[in-house]
């Protein structure tokens, strides 16, 4: 069945029905059905908000993405950045602008993407708009909560701080290659950089642990690329920083891919984004504690602003560090084409 | 200059500045430029989230709408979600899908009609995504609160309500097919329909006011045209409606651009949508509190569910009242076409 037999109140409706089953907190006061929802706010907390938005042909490419696929990574990506800011997601609102000749099954398929990581990290479905749209064009819009005295900013860097990842870098692009170009690979080296690619896990518990634990000074989601969320942090904080190249994990099933491809691994991690691991620096002295808690190794650390973003290579040399991701609208992109940037 | 040499970071810059001269609440802790904002919600008060979605080509026409006609549209669209519950609008989060051939100046005229309305509602623009697009695709969401007990909600009409309208309807339809059309009509007509058309005012002030003043059983905003929002009531609030063809509001200029095209008036007030007034049902007891607060009269009454939702014409003949505004995805569309609608 095409949308347009269904039309606009029957996939509102279908939606209602999916996410009623699905839990739903006690403080969501009014759902889908409304001028809008209606949302407890927790008296302790302070609010997040953050929104995303996917477009077909640019960040996903259905011949070998599905529906589901989608709807996982674009609440991924909100996801992430609740997780940068330390926080606990609760509730999302959808708009979907979807061609009318697309089968409800599609979008039943993307909404049950949507709600096997909602259910995950507990997020409520509280509202949406559908629209019909030549391009199919789905934004999400991501509230949660944080400790009001606990976050972490992208502008709290100090020199001195060192600076860590939560996980390995560059898998997803690798993901992302193998899926495209359906390289001929094994079963686990494939099965980890699809899982990457196709299902990323927002760091929502790794953040609550390391700010219940230790000081973090400044944190960011990797979404664009270690090298553009580098340049994010030093921007905002108004320092420089320094990145050791044999520092950054790079998984070896992402080293093989790249092999095959005849790339380096370290491109990936810098330029290939969607990782959506976490980069956070803090004070020498907490070093200690995130190596018991994480069992991480600093990657770098952050100095004076005059002295730019750099990168030493594995032979010590110096190079600047450039924030080149993909950035949208620029027709010169860097050497890794790459997919998704969020402008908060 | 076109979008793909300032970049999308550039954009983002340059929407961040505009956007950092514009009044912010204290309550903003963090805006634009992080991975989220941050707010400190009100601890008296509920949160109300909202989404709207505008498509090139379907929401708006180019032809004779501004970038900045678009703006405030969108805007006021979300706003009116707001003001249907009885709350205040707070801050937005923007998506712009948009193509990289775009102007830059394009999108700062789109910004300006944000802006405009924004500033007048104190809305803060707190965050978003920028990414590029074959079709200008803009999704906000909008962040408001309301007092812990006085609300509004589409689900609480009660037998033997009336019905009322907080103004005229049917003169955004008349005004986009005056627009559209490109009639020679009157300075004052077309103003008036224009205005109401490109710039339509969210009721915010008329719902507080009401709210504040009188028992309000039910509540939403006419987005869609009558027709189709007296059956959201009646569905969401399981009861009947009469509505009374002769008592519905229409301004003198909407009935000379109907008589012009050869159309009758009421159907644009039923089906036309984009009104954005609300439409509140209350007891019989509260009437002449609405008639001073207001100078309206009832236009119907709630009646059993049983019954359905009647329309009784100028000769006391009774009609079915059928939701048919535009529905996105039918290709059946009712005699008048719309171009807006809520999933909530």
């Amino acid at each position: 069945m095409q949308l347009h037999k269904l039309g606009e109140f029957g996939l509102i409706e279908r939606i209602r029905k999916k996410f009623k089953k699905a839990r739903s907190s006690k403080r969501i006061l009014v759902g889908i059905g409304d001028d809008t929802a209606i949302i407890s706010p927790h008296i302790d907390k302070l609010v997040l908000l953050t929104i995303d938005t996917m477009v077909e042909g640019l960040h996903f490419d259905l011949s070998y993405m599905t529906f589901a696929d989608i709807g996982w990574k674009l609440m991924a990506s909100n996801l992430s950045d609740i997780a940068a800011m330390g926080g606990i997601p609760v509730c999302a609102l959808i708009s979907l602008a979807v061609p009318s000749s697309y089968e409800v099954k599609w979008i039943d398929e993307l909404y049950k993407g949507i709600e096997k990581i909602s259910r995950r990290f507990n997020v409520s479905l509280v509202g949406g708009d559908t629209v019909s749209s030549s391009l199919l064009v789905v934004s999400l819009s991501l509230y949660g909560e944080i400790d009001r005295k606990k976050f972490s900013l992208r502008s709290g860097a100090k020199v001195g701080d060192l600076i860590f990842v939560t996980g390995n870098l560059g898998g997803s692009e690798a993901g992302r290659l193998v899926l495209k170009h359906n390289l001929p690979l094994g079963g686990e080296v494939l099965a980890e950089v699809k899982s990457k690619h196709l299902h990323p896990i927002p760091r929502i518990d790794k953040a609550k642990m390391l700010l219940k634990n230790v000081r973090i000074h400044s944190m960011i989601d990797i979404s664009d690329g270690l090298a553009s969320e580098i340049n994010h942090i030093a921007e905002e904080s108004k320092v420089g920083a320094l990145i050791y190249e044999d520092k950054i994990p790079i998984s070896k099933s992402t080293q093989k891919v790249a092999e095959k491809l005849g790339d380096k691994a370290i491109n990936y991690a810098l330029y290939g984004g969607e990782d959506y691991e976490l980069l956070f620096t803090l004070s020498q002295g907490e070093q200690k504690k995130v190596k018991n808690l994480t069992n991480r190794i600093p990657i770098g650390e952050i100095i004076e602003r005059k002295k730019g973003v750099l990168l030493i290579d594995r032979n010590g040399y110096k190079h600047r560090l450039k924030a080149k991701g993909y950035e949208h609208f620029k027709n010169t992109i860097s050497a890794i084409k790459r997919t998704r940037t969020a402008m908060s």
